[in-house]
């Protein structure tokens, strides 16, 4: 017979998922109340306005996705691509990747640029992009983890609204640890996930449609048969999935309430208490903390004389990719990562493409953007690479983090 | 600001989702493990075992996808349909409507029959609709919560083999509270929820693919950019979804391991805790609970003088549908749903399309399938019938389900 539910004790300073805030994980044990109650109908109000400061927007249509961040992508993606739509995706590490591979299946004509991995897009390139091509969307990733870079948005909303574009960004591994101003910028559609900075469990997309979307999405509606009032007309191509319809879910949410899926109650009490956490400590507050923290990461990992992969200017905040020493081997970044996890409870994360056996890639987010959590992996570090033979300065990196503190 | 999650107490006795098992409460607020950790590998492991005993099933393709029960529908279905075929949906209530817009969707030809809500269909109904329409697929709902129906599936399989189509099964509102055999019935593809007689919220769906399924979806593997292998080739028509993707998921849960979304973990932990609940009940006795008090809150609202709706022969162990009694007048049923709640804490259903107005679902599922919750719902029922002026017989309900109990 399986036994209880006993997992290990892990400090999990990865690229995400990373060790839940134990308020979230409380939230998360309080007991379902119906669909469609009258407070179960306020707290979907509430974790709406919530989510407006997250994203810093407006946008009445501010919900969650009952899904991964992927469902949230793949939400915005199909509900925004017609069949034959010329889409943008600017790439620059995998989750570039994803999105072209997301709106192929949409049945978008997809063009994409590169930059190599560690390096960001210059919004010339973007718009130079936007001329040759003229898509309709634009799908942007805001911040990468495979290759930790963050790119600047600031100016691509509004090149994006110039040429007639729509914009998707997918925020789910900057939000909340570095800027995103959804309104400011111009962004039409944002989704993001609670596992990276909003220190939450995956399982929750949050997303926010602005008008210019919502119109387009909008005009696609098809309400499915057997909950279809008289007045519901059929408009424009029909959305490919039901399950990830936005105009749907957006009535779900609205006013109307229209039944749609059945709400992953657990899974949104999580986004309510993430979105909680970061409105009480304040935006800002969150953002310069993980600034912080992962300064001191930063300065940590080189204080032991290891090497930061990519351009470190244009860095999320939250992730440091470290360049494995030459001196490891072919296997030794493996085992590396064992070590600390068998004999530390630590994780750190491994890398993916042609980053793969070159780099480890550290997180300091949500709720493991903490002093202690930045020291005690620096701490572990030294000792498992010393074992290793690895030349490390002794309490070089300890060493420089604190000076990062004081 | 928003205060700390403090939902009010309530007794779910609709057609779902239903309270929560308390050990499954506990189980989510477990801390997460990183999602390659061995220990994740392990416990990931232990869930499509514990989900092969639920499914009655060897189909070493038993997994979750991380979503409310819908999602599992449309990843089987946008999975298996390759746009132009032919599908059968045998419709008797709402769920099938929605297995029709699904398949829709898709990009498939549709073809339907159907029987008056609240009957099923005669197996030879089905067969003879296999002959006239040769459908590659045939999709059907065991259970259907609009009607209350439980659809005979014994004799299906083996149609639908003898006319070499494919069979998928929608078992959410039905499994763990009435039989349900994978492997003995010859069901190809069945998908379920947490938040019927599973006793868990809703936010994971189980499914279970046996061989025939996994050869076809398996002939249309694209594994996605950025993770691809030497050796991974593109095969037959890409499935249109990469989010509900069975392949790239059968990948994920397999020995390979393949990267695709981000465990939600939390549900993970609450899918295996409610499998573990009914493994260690056992199937049968669990099937046996839910007829028992299913009979019980059946035989109760009798015994208070209500009518039941539907072919009670063929209803669902864990739902009944109570007809309003006509001297309610028009927003009467919704007025005592409301002094339920409001009174006693106590959710009753409301119904969808032609039984809207006409009558209440009231479940005894899951956590709720339990003979104080049957008392209850049935004493405070008694009362506020009483008071909007309904003629019942004092005691009737409870003395009625009492009788069931000796």
């Amino acid at each position: 017979m399986t036994g209880p539910l006993n997992p290990p004790p892990r400090l999990l300073m990865g690229p995400g998922p990373i060790t839940v805030d134990p308020r979230v994980l409380q939230a998360m044990s309080a007991q379902l109340v119906g669909q469609f109650d009258p407070w179960m109908t306020a707290t979907m109000t509430e974790v709406m306005d919530l989510y407006r400061h997250v994203f810093a927007t407006a946008n009445e249509q501010t919900l969650l996705v009952d899904g991964t961040s992927r469902a949230g992508i793949e939400a915005a993606l199909v509900s925004l691509i017609e069949p034959g739509d010329r889409v943008l995706v600017p790439v620059f590490g995998r989750f570039g990747h994803l999105l072209v591979e997301i709106a192929e299946r949409c049945g978008a004509e997809v063009h994409t640029i590169e930059v190599p991995w560690g390096e960001v897009f210059a919004p010339e390139a973007v718009e130079a992009a936007l001329v040759a091509v003229r898509p309709r969307i634009v799908a942007l990733v805001q911040g990468d983890t495979s290759t930790t870079m963050c790119q600047p948005l600031e100016e691509i909303g509004a090149i994006c609204r110039a040429h007639d574009a729509l914009l998707y960004v997918d925020a789910t591994a900057s939000i909340g640890g570095n800027p995103l101003l959804t309104d400011a910028w111009g962004l039409d559609v944002v989704t993001a996930g609670l596992q990276k900075c909003l220190g939450g469990p995956s399982g929750s997309a949050p997303i926010t449609i602005g008008p210019r979307a919502v119109a387009a999405i909008g005009a696609r509606k098809h309400v499915e048969a057997g909950i279809r009032a008289e007045g519901d007309q059929d408009a424009g191509v029909r959305i490919a999935s039901n399950y990830l319809d936005l105009a749907q879910i957006m009535d779900y949410w609205g006013p109307r309430r229209l039944n749609h899926h059945t709400e992953a109650t657990s899974m949104l009490y999580a986004a309510r208490e993430c979105a909680r956490l970061l409105v009480e400590e304040g935006l800002e507050a969150a953002i310069a903390r993980h600034e912080l923290h992962g300064r001191a990461m930063l300065h940590g990992v080189q204080g032991l004389g290891l090497e930061v992969f990519g351009d470190v200017a244009h860095k999320m905040s939250n992730v440091v990719a470290v360049r494995i020493p030459d001196t490891l081997g072919a296997s030794g970044g493996d085992a590396v990562r064992e070590a600390l996890l068998t004999d530390f409870g630590i994780e750190i994360g491994t890398s993916f493409g042609p980053l793969h056996g070159m780099v480890w890639r550290i997180g300091t987010m949500g709720y493991n953007a903490r002093r202690d959590a930045v020291m005690t992996t620096l701490a572990a570090l030294e000792q498992v690479l010393r074992a290793a033979g690895v030349p490390v300065s002794a309490g070089g990196g300890v060493g420089a983090a604190t000076e990062v503190y004081q």
